[in-house]
């Protein structure tokens, strides 16, 4: 499929392509009021200023109130045919055939915003209801079950049968870039029999895609197939679930994580619809032993989105970002869609907005931990993270230079070590596919830690 | 303290005195909109109307439209030095001594609706961003420990450090009256070694106080100390934390409860404000070992309000009910100001409107557990539920005839046996305390279960 065409222009490796059309909440300095806004190249096209002019005809929404909400639940809780009409209509309004490309500068004005001007602010786009984390990287789950109970019993009897999962805390998610201090909590020190209170010393990320719920809330009792709940995600975002892991080990049993979790959740502000990931399905797992029949879903599919995990260290002198991990949406043992099939087996109601974070999504060997407990082997393995970029050559002898040392001394130098994160240490997590010369991307899910609160 | 005294009418053993004043969402057939009310006697005051009246005139609350909402959780917002100076308001309006006794009876036909009316519909008085369950009845989490781990491993070894907690469904709360459908989910049959999909054989309840947090909001990373917390606990009413015995033993290794916990929770509609209480405090547990300094709270109490569960089976003629056991809010462990000191931590968001539930509330002594997976052992212990009303008689030689039979074939003839909720029963939980002359009830929490959907 070649490359849709928009008169806002971007190349070919922009994340905010027209395939894309990411739906978010924004404000600036010239409306204050938080607002529905679809990215497109450098701009947002600004929802609630479309919903008001003569441009919003044949959307598919009959109600403009809808575009002129502070959150896009209302959007969100449309139907599902109605989000691809809406969607193609945006493409066709943006795409470089457009009328509106000829509209007048004040007219494109009003409907448009610079998305990068300093005074817009990305808000958290949904008003969440409930927020689910599942388990569902069987990577990640083998890598946790290993340093917990080794190789042989890593993966509990229940996990090949049904997505582990647990109900998070919406008040927790936050919109990428809110800052947050390291949590205190009890802990039990090595060999100690009593716990202590105090700031944790194993802060740790989580590498996830939060899927989003849409379309009308599933009555009480309702059971969702598989089939039937991939029409209701309506779309996704990054989602770093970060993690006390001191606290949790010892907060943990026998009802799994709270507080170790609950302190902050940082969520990426695009929600990428899922209509935009069509074109990069991956095959499901071939799920052995078989799934129960409620969970098959012969034609079901995973995301091959890839991953990224960077962290700009402390130390560091301006944006150097180290990469710590890559992996990719695909590495769900059970799909989305089983996911929310199994969420909804005993009649827990789901309403629009509601968030089903895939949990840690670990790839296949040491470069694709998705968390720092694997990574660093819960604390007994270091990495080191780059505090400048390093400026590489190849010397007349064929050596390496590194600023004209060689590499491992200019290393020891311009980086540090990290088991777990430190204060002032920035984690950036990213995600974005290539098509057929257009890109999809989901912007940053990044933020800094804060030092513990006295 | 001798009771107050109203100019409406009702007497000493009345669940809804003027020293309660609990706060409902009620609708009824004069007016379908949902609003605030407060109970007293069979009779609702309709806040809302309260607040367009001419009576409503030093109230401490400034902005009227806060009652003129169809959830409470504007005025739950408040500060709690406002929701006493309301609540004063309130009892002097409905004093004997109040001018209000003498209005006229169109006007009190308009601030006034008739409780038990059969147009009268109570509803979810709070929209609850969050929900947290814990598990802070020693007896319960003994009686569990026993059935899990046995006598020597009962407790778990950070249970007397910290309240354990874990994150529940919002979406799940639903108030008493609301039937719902006997969940399905995977279970693993006794001795199989592959789990099936099937309806929940091992239905069960849990007896619960869910205490209301008020007040402004926390701000990321605020740390509630135990006293700071206890101002911001508005109210509390009852909750059944219903639970599928058989798919959380399957499901909740490694995480907890998830889908056994997230069908159904059921909460009495009146939330009676922690003010009401003030004369029924109950000392907190001696804690061994002693406490961290965080979760210490030398002013700190619980309170002693009666409960009791009461089971309607299928088979019943008519409303009877049988009691299966009485316990106390102040079983448990921590106070509910040390269990949200404790929930803030971390630095866990809270919300106006978030809810605390205790746990199951289990008693001392067999005919304190606050649930069938102990009061049947886990299903291997039936116990007896009556179908008629037994009509008892002391005969000519002493010896107790019911209905002219002995007692044991009469018990024979008319009782069902259970380990587990079966369909059509109906479970009923309520809670009142007597004080001098005047009594604080909770009303219902009450719900029927409805066979599973095929």
């Amino acid at each position: 499929m070649p490359a849709l065409t928009s008169f806002v222009t971007y190349d070919a490796s922009h994340p905010f392509s027209l395939e894309n059309l990411p739906y978010g909440i924004f404000s600036n300095a010239s409306n204050p009021n938080r607002r529905a806004g679809v990215a497109i190249g450098d701009l947002i096209l600004d929802l609630c200023a479309l919903s008001k002019s003569t441009w919003f005809k044949d959307t598919g929404i009959d109600d403009p109130t809808i575009l002129q909400q502070p959150t896009l639940n209302a959007l969100i809780a449309l139907e599902p045919g109605v989000w691809a009409k809406f969607r193609a209509f945006l493409q066709s309004l943006l795409s470089s055939s457009s009328p509106l490309s000829k509209a007048s500068a004040e007219e494109k004005e009003q409907l448009f915003a610079a998305r990068l001007a300093p005074s817009v602010q990305l808000h958290l786009p949904i008003e969440i209801g409930d927020y689910t984390d599942f388990y569902s990287s069987i990577e990640h789950a083998t890598n946790c079950g290993v340093l917990f109970r080794g190789k042989e019993n890593a993966l509990q009897k229940n996990w090949r049968w049904l997505p582990v999962g647990y109900h998070g805390r919406a008040s927790s998610i936050v919109v990428s870039g809110t800052p947050f201090h390291r949590p205190c909590g009890q802990i039990l020190p090595p060999q100690a029999e009593e716990p202590v209170f105090a700031p944790c010393k194993k802060l740790d990320y989580e590498l996830e895609m939060g899927f989003v719920y849409g379309g009308s809330a599933t009555k009480p009792g309702q059971r969702l197939s598989s089939s039937e709940a991939r029409k209701h995600l309506f779309g996704c975002f990054l989602l770093n679930d970060w993690s006390a892991r001191d606290i949790q080990a010892w907060e943990y049993v026998p009802l799994g994580p709270f507080l170790s979790k609950n302190f902050c959740t940082t969520v990426s502000p695009w929600i990428v619809p899922l209509l935009a990931l069509e074109p990069f399905k991956a095959p499901q797992y071939d799920h052995q032993p078989a799934l129960l029949s409620y969970l098959e879903d012969v034609d079901g599919y995973n995301f091959d989105v890839p991953l990224k995990v960077e962290i700009r260290p402390a130390q560091a002198s301006g944006e150097v970002y180290t990469t710590v991990a890559k992996s990719s949406v695909k590495h769900t043992y059970f799909t989305p869609a089983q996911m929310l099939a199994h969420h909804t087996t005993t009649g827990c109601t789901m309403r629009p907005g509601d968030v089903l974070g895939t949990g840690t999504l670990s790839a296949p060997g040491t470069e694709g931990y998705g968390s720092l407990l694997e990574k660093s082997e819960g604390g007994k393995r270091s990495f080191r993270l780059f505090t400048a970029t390093p400026a590489v050559k190849v010397g007349s002898q064929g050596e390496v230079l590194v600023d004209g040392k060689d590499a491992s001394s200019w290393i020891d130098a311009n980086s540090v070590e990290r088991t777990f994160l430190e204060d002032g240490d920035s984690v950036r997590m990213t995600a974005k596919v290539e098509g057929d010369g257009f890109c999809i991307g989901f912007g940053e899910c990044e933020a800094k830690i804060l030092p513990a609160l006295p």
